[in-house]
C-alpha cells in the first residue's frame, strides 16, 4: 500500500457509509464543499495543495492488498468489496487555483460527484489540502513582514512526517519563498535547494577555522559558514581570517550564518567584524525558532540581515498547528442541504465567489453567490477536473501559484494583513445565497 | 523517489557536509545522540518510531533518480556522486524502547557510525522519531486523565499529510488509545479500527431516522449513531425510536456520538432519553475539540461518557507543536564533543541512562553516566541495530510497546505527570559525567 495513492489513508466510517449508500443505490450527484471557518490568528488563507489532490483523485483505486485488508476486517459486505474493486473517481472539481488569497465560509474546492465518490474522498483530500493551506498561509505571513529579505525553509526535521516536510517546501515556495533545504522538496518540485553547514560538522574538526577553511575549499562556489558553534565574535573573526586565505586562490565567503543568541545584536556585531575585515560582500543569514511575529521584531530595528531561514514554528504552524476546515455536503438529490447544529450553520448551495477591487487594484470585498447564476468567466472557482480527468485548468504551475500568491498578498487591505487580531474581509452573501439560507430552516 | 524510503528526504547540508568528510577521509566512528531539551508543557515524553527509523537505516541507497538529481544540481562532484552510490548505513544503533518514557536531556537514540552515515541520517531520522515521540507524548497525558475511559485517534484529515496521519494512529495506541479511525493505521501495524457516520450521511437522508435505520440495518454488528447533526435532544428521541424497531430483529444499538455544543450537557440529556427509552446499554461517545485538558474538564464532572475521539489538537499536539529536539555530535576521534554557545549547553560523551524506583515501584529519579563503565544490562539504552542490521532486542511488538508505556505511565510520579506547570523529574549527572562536562569548556 503506497502510502501517496492508497484509498485506505481515510477515516474507516467513510467505508462504512458507502457500504449504506451503495446498498440503498444513493449513488446520485451530491456537491460537497471544502472551506475553513473563522480564524482569530489568520486574516487571510492562501490556497495550496489542488495539484496533489488532483493528482490523488486521478489514481485512486482499490489495489490487492486494500481489498484483502477489507475482507480480513470483517467489517464489509462482499458485494461492498466487490464494487471498490472497481472504484473510480468520475467526478467534476471546481477549485481555487493555488496560490490565491480566499477567506472563512468560502470554498476552496467544490466536489461534484455521485454521493459515494465525493463521501470516499473526504479525509486524505482534507488531509493534502488543509496542510499545504496551512502551511502557505502561515509561510505568506512570514513573506509579508520580511519585506526584500529573502526567506529560506529549513524546517523538515521537525514537520509532522515526511510528508509534510515535503509540502512545506512546496507551501513555503508559493507563498514567497526564495529556496528550501528539503532536497526532496526540491528534486520534485524544482524548488532552488540551499544548505550552509551543521554545529557538528564544526564539532568535527579540531579546530574552527580548519572547518571553515575544508568546507570553503571543497564547495567553493558556496561558501556559507556557520559561525555560531562555540562564540560568535570569534566565529566571525575566523571568518576573516579564512577569508584572505581563500580570496588568494578567488573563492569568496559568500555568507555566514548565525542560530543563536541575540540575532539581532549578533547580526550588528558580525556586520562590524565582516566590513572591518573587507568582507563588505559577505550577507548574514540567521536562523533559529524564527516565525513572523519575531521576524517582524528582528528586521523592524533595522538589524543587518541579508535572509533568514525558517524552520518548526513555519513547518507546524506553530501559533495555529491547525485550522478549522470541514468538507460539508451542501447539495444532494435536487435540495441544497446543511448543517445547522449549535451555532455552526453552514451555507446551503452550489456556491461561487466574486471579487470587487478598488480603482487602486486593491481588495474590496468578496461576494459569495450561487453557482447556478454566477458567471464563470469571472468567478474565483475554476472547473480543474471533469469526469475525474484534468482539465488544462487544472494543470497551473508552481511558478505562477507563487506569481498568483505575490499579486493577491500585495493588494490585500493592510488591516487584513495584520499580523495580529487581522480585520475581517469583507464577504457578503448573495441574496440569493441568503434567501436559501432562510429556507433551509432545520429539520426537525 | 519513494517518500517514505529516499535518502533526499534530508537537509541539502547533510550531502554537501558529506562531500568535505569523504574528501578528508573523515570516515571516522563518531557517536550523535538524539534527545529533546525541556519543555514547560510536557512533565515528560515517550520514545516512538524507532521502527521505521530502523526500517528506512535498514533500506537507505541512494537510486538512479537521487543520483541523477544530484548530478542535475550541479552541487556536488563526480567522486562525491560515485561514493554515494555506493552508500549503506553500517552503524550501531543504542535506543530507548520503544514506549519508554524519558525526559530532557536522555538521549532517546544514539547512533555510532563513520562519521559521514551518522551525519546523512540526521534530518530524516529526526522527522521519524521527532514526530512520533511527540505524539506519544501528548497522547499519554490525554490517556492518563481519561482514567479507564476509552479514547480514539480521529485525526487523521487535519494531521500534516498522510504519514503524519498514519503514524499518529501508532503513536496513539502505543500511548494506550483503544483504537484508530484511520484505515492505514489499522492496516498497517493492526491497530483496530473504529468509525461511526459523518453528518453528511445524515444530510443526504431526507430524515434523521431513515438514515439512522438504514445504517443499523446495513452494519448490525456496530450500530453508532451521529445524533448532533440537526438536535442532540431530538436526534437521542429518535435513537430509542429506531432501537426499537431493531430490537424486534436484533440488532442493537451500540452507541451514539454527539460531535458539538457543551458535550457534558448533551450526554446527560442523551442518557437521559436513552434510559427512558430502555437503552441503558447504548454508550455515549463524544468527540469535538478534544484534548487532555478538555478532557479532564469533561470528566471530572462525572458526565456519562463512556468513550472519547480525539482529533487535530491531539495529532497536531496543538498546545506544542514540536519539541525542542536535537542530534548532536558528542564524540569523534576518541574525544567528547559538544556544543557550548549561548546557555545550551549539550552533554558530551557517549551516554547511558539508569532507573531508579522507590519500593512501592515509582520512579524515584535517572542518573546519566558515560556508556563506557555503565551496566549494559540495567541501561535504559539497548542495542538495537549492529553493522546496520537489526538485531531481535530491536524488533520489539507495538502491543509490547504499548504495554511498557502503561506500565511506566503509572510508575511517574505524580508531580510530572501534571498537565499544567508539571514538576520536574530528577535526572542526575553521574560523578564522571560532570567531570567531562567540565574538561570539555568550550574551545576559545
Amino acid at each position: 500500500m503506497d502510502l501517496e495513492r492508497t484509498p485506505l489513508l481515510t477515516d474507516l466510517y467513510e467505508l462504512t457509509m458507502l457500504q449504506t449508500y451503495y446498498a440503498h443505490g444513493m449513488t446520485e450527484e451530491a456537491v460537497f464543499e471544502l472551506f475553513m471557518r473563522r480564524s482569530s490568528h489568520r486574516g487571510f488563507f492562501v490556497a495550496a495543495g489542488l495539484d496533489q489532490g488532483l493528482e490523488w483523485l486521478e489514481t485512486l483505486t482499490f489495489g490487492d492488498a486494500e481489498l484483502e485488508w477489507m475482507r480480513r476486517s470483517g467489517l464489509f459486505s462482499d458485494a461492498f468489496i466487490e464494487t471498490m474493486a472497481g472504484f473510480r473517481f468520475s467526478g467534476r472539481v471546481n477549485a481555487l487555483p493555488e496560490g490565491t488569497v480566499f477567506f472563512a465560509e468560502e470554498p476552496l474546492l467544490q466536489i461534484v460527484a455521485p454521493l459515494p465518490e465525493a463521501q470516499l474522498i473526504e479525509s486524505r483530500l482534507m488531509n493534502i489540502l488543509h496542510y499545504q493551506t496551512l502551511i502557505a498561509s502561515k509561510a505568506a505571513r512570514c513573506r509579508l513582514v520580511a519585506g526584500d529579505t529573502p526567506v529560506i525553509d529549513f524546517g523538515m526535521r521537525r514537520a509532522h512526517g515526511g510528508e509534510a516536510g515535503t509540502w512545506a517546501s512546496r507551501a513555503c515556495y508559493m507563498a514567497g519563498f526564495e529556496a528550501t533545504a528539503t532536497c526532496l522538496g526540491s528534486a520534485r518540485y524544482g524548488i532552488p535547494p540551499t544548505g550552509t553547514m551543521a554545529h557538528a560538522f564544526v564539532l568535527a574538526h579540531d579546530s574552527e577555522a580548519e572547518a571553515f577553511e575544508r568546507f570553503a575549499r571543497n564547495h567553493p562556489d558556496n561558501v556559507v559558514l556557520l559561525i555560531d558553534t562555540h562564540d560568535v565574535r570569534r566565529g566571525a573573526e575566523r571568518v576573516v581570517e579564512v577569508a584572505h586565505r581563500l580570496a588568494q586562490d578567488s573563492i569568496p565567503v559568500k555568507g555566514v550564518r548565525i542560530d543563536s543568541g541575540d540575532l539581532a545584536a549578533n547580526a550588528r556585531m558580525t556586520r562590524e567584524i565582516l566590513d572591518e575585515g573587507g568582507l563588505q560582500d559577505t550577507r548574514i543569514l540567521v536562523s533559529g525558532g524564527l516565525d513572523e511575529y519575531r521576524l517582524e521584531t528582528l528586521l523592524a530595528d533595522g538589524a543587518p540581515i541579508d535572509g533568514v531561514g525558517v524552520g518548526s514554528n513555519v513547518n507546524t504552524s506553530a501559533d495555529q498547528p491547525f485550522l478549522d476546515s470541514a468538507y460539508k455536503l451542501h447539495y444532494f438529490r435536487g435540495k441544497p442541504r446543511s448543517k445547522h447544529s449549535s451555532g455552526k450553520t453552514d451555507l446551503p448551495g452550489r456556491k461561487q465567489i466574486h471579487r470587487h477591487y478598488d480603482g487602486a487594484g486593491m481588495m474590496q470585498g468578496d461576494t459569495l453567490g450561487l453557482m447556478e447564476t454566477a458567471d464563470a468567466a469571472t468567478g474565483l472557482l475554476k472547473t480543474v477536473m471533469e469526469n475525474g480527468r484534468r482539465l488544462p485548468a487544472g494543470d497551473g504551475s508552481l511558478a505562477d501559484a507563487r506569481e498568483r500568491c505575490q499579486t493577491q498578498l500585495h493588494a490585500l487591505p493592510e488591516g487584513v494583513r495584520a499580523l495580529r487580531e487581522p480585520a475581517e474581509y469583507p464577504v457578503t452573501l448573495s441574496a440569493e445565497l441568503e434567501e436559501l439560507l432562510t429556507q433551509t430552516a432545520p429539520e426537525r
